[in-house]
């Protein structure tokens, strides 16, 4: 059972009828649902909470943090970012959503703009799993579709991804690297393009099946916690 | 509970009273042991039996294929190796183990000459974990030693590794790529430097757990198996 | 200024009238047109020369191989395979266009089946640019349109790339990873998707442009010649 | 020929007589001369220079920035530091050596903390060439010896760099990835380990052949310039 933390900024869907009426209780709740239904323990946090609901001993007790924010990606404190970011560092998984690929502590792991290309006309998007051997996959068909979706188009200003996992197409004319891993520290993350606010896509089987999957690939191992600093030579020297 | 099979080529240890000294019952015996007392559920294959032990329905059976070989390499018939192949490329897991860098498998899947320098005089080697938040380093130390091992020194003639996970130092002055993550097709392909024939290397705790991990990680998943060639159109053309 | 050698299958071109109306003098002497009038030093060879025009000495002086192929992929030899391979091996650059995907060297050279999806109805094709610090791409736009395409789809069965410079919209539905860089051994391989022998898709100046940087990129350096074999210590071992 | 800015701290030279001894004129100087032997046009900045020598001006012009900094990694100005972060996305190359990888601007475009371990002790260094078909390789043998040499030792805590050219073996006992490549935004960056402010290790012809073709590897090219944000649809909607 891997203990999970979905953060949402929630604002969107306090603010807006169109927003409340896909997602009433807010987007972590959907999401918090469907991975608890598949037996992780899962928790949810939000910005407006003290410290985001990302204080130390949430995110000691946590193996993945999920990651959604859209509007307010300013408004997150940079102590907390810092705190995200060390965690990951030190092992906690870490799920980024659509459009937190703007967020704070993605662009600080990236070490890039995580810009891209984007547009809102509710078009069709299409999936295609290019590395159907990857644990992220399973159970999934080879494509599946998002009936309604904003677009993100390449050029996607992210590292090349440690592993490609899923491919995009839109019907506008654009593709994108809809599923990358990355390993920073001990820490793995995964993004996921597919979400959005006024569209119940975290409502889909295959997304939630992602998730699912990308919370147990997260998952902090067993590896050793490596020494840094002056050390003593192993062997003896000249 | 992995399905393992270990193949082993059996022959140093019937014909060299100093091989079997250290492993009486052959390489793979302890081998599969090992992997017994941890959980999985192990055969064993040998090439001096029909079909080196390898036929359909074994590999049909097999999660994941652990491979042993160093001085019958050319003895293994090109319609089982196409056959181990043809397991990978559909998800079989494949270990190889020290000198099967030259075996006929694994040059066949890296496409490489898999050519390295070597030297057998029992020195020290220490090997590094690199990725310590990878699940093949799950319980080790951050790094341990191979008191008496046969060197093995750059230049590897591998494909860059989508992985690397340990790097080893040796006492006369090289260095290794001692573990090594491959996919190809939907199969996971670990290398694996330690072991030897004359030296109680798969003996060793942590080598034990090396492999422990790797069969873990390197079992098949349940992602989708693709289609291949000609396909109709998903969206209208014009 | 590199040596380059455009091979071809040259047997479309002399037997359908269809594909002798696009590329009269083959698709290989537009190809070495192309990559002469941008400096490079460009012979050609062909499936019905002697050795397929692929003698050691014409390798021996190759500094980049171009390989289209298509219908009679079977008919290679073996022996020039292996030529092909080792000339790769020990550095000279490869350069595997469209369905080249399935040639005897590519497969060899790659461990897997390099299946597709495929559809040859004329269908729009619109590559983009996913790493725009990539020499291949100097000189490109962002992206760029094939009228006319056969389509190539995923899952397309090659290891992770390299590096991943260019994927594919296509209209119909699909994507694929069109550009796609390996090394193996000290030889660098470039597969590049567009490409058909009813299409003019080689005089595309974008499509140009992309094979002389390709050239560039995959001309062999000046590194080091690895020794492997049995090596003394080079330090003094106790 | 390129354009390079070599960026010293330069307080070391001036404070200590023993590092006068062998840098008399800063390191800085040594692979400016080093550099400009070899037919780039090469500048140099330090850090008590306004603006750390490193305006916008300075960067506009500069094709590769090499980066030595050791003691005073925190007096680097926070808007200086994104001024090179931002250059460096745009396509400015950046060489970052030894003591450097606790630098900001290596740690920020990184994401990670860039830890390792170290001894100063003067102990042998052996660099070994792992991928002899890189072009940092070019004019370098198999593996080069650094005779007395600060010890940086596993877990290096990088991303996995997208290549990884040399590994160092330490008399000690430790190993290194000692050649990193990366790609970050449109810029190229080559970690490259070798370095000290008291062993005369950048007068050494193989250093100095690294550091080289690296500039060449990282000058930036000509690839397309990416658009982000919002954009119309190529294809028409339904």
């Amino acid at each position: 059972m891997v203990t999970v933390t979905v953060w949402n900024e929630y604002r969107h869907e306090r603010e807006s009828e169109a927003v409340a009426a896909v997602y009433p209780d807010g987007i972590h709740t959907v999401i918090a649902d469907a991975l608890g239904e598949r037996g992780h323990d899962v928790g949810t946090a939000t910005l407006d909470e003290p410290e985001h609901g990302l204080t130390e001993s949430v995110l000691d007790e946590t193996d993945v943090l999920v990651w959604w924010g859209h509007k307010a990606h300013d408004e997150v404190a940079d102590d907390v970012v810092e705190r995200v970011v060390d965690a990951v560092h030190e092992g906690m998984g870490l799920l980024v959503l659509h459009s937190g690929h703007y967020s704070k502590p993605f662009k600080r792991l990236m070490g890039t703009s995580c810009s891209l290309k984007w547009r809102e006309v509710g078009e069709k998007e299409r999936l295609w799993t290019v590395e159907p051997g990857h644990p992220i996959t399973d159970g999934l068909p080879e494509s599946f579709e998002v009936p309604h979706a904003e677009m993100y188009g390449e050029r996607f200003d992210i590292p090349a991804p440690d592993e490609l996992v899923f491919l995009s197409w839109f019907e506008g004319g654009e593709v994108f690297r809809s599923g990358c891993c990355y390993t920073r520290g001990k820490g793995r993350i995964f993004y996921f393009r597919p979400g959005h606010e006024t569209y119940p896509i975290y409502e889909q089987p295959e997304v939630q099946t992602v998730l699912d999957n990308a919370v147990e690939w997260a998952a902090p191992g067993d590896g050793p916690t490596p020494t840094f600093g002056n050390t003593d030579p192993i062997e003896e020297l000249e």
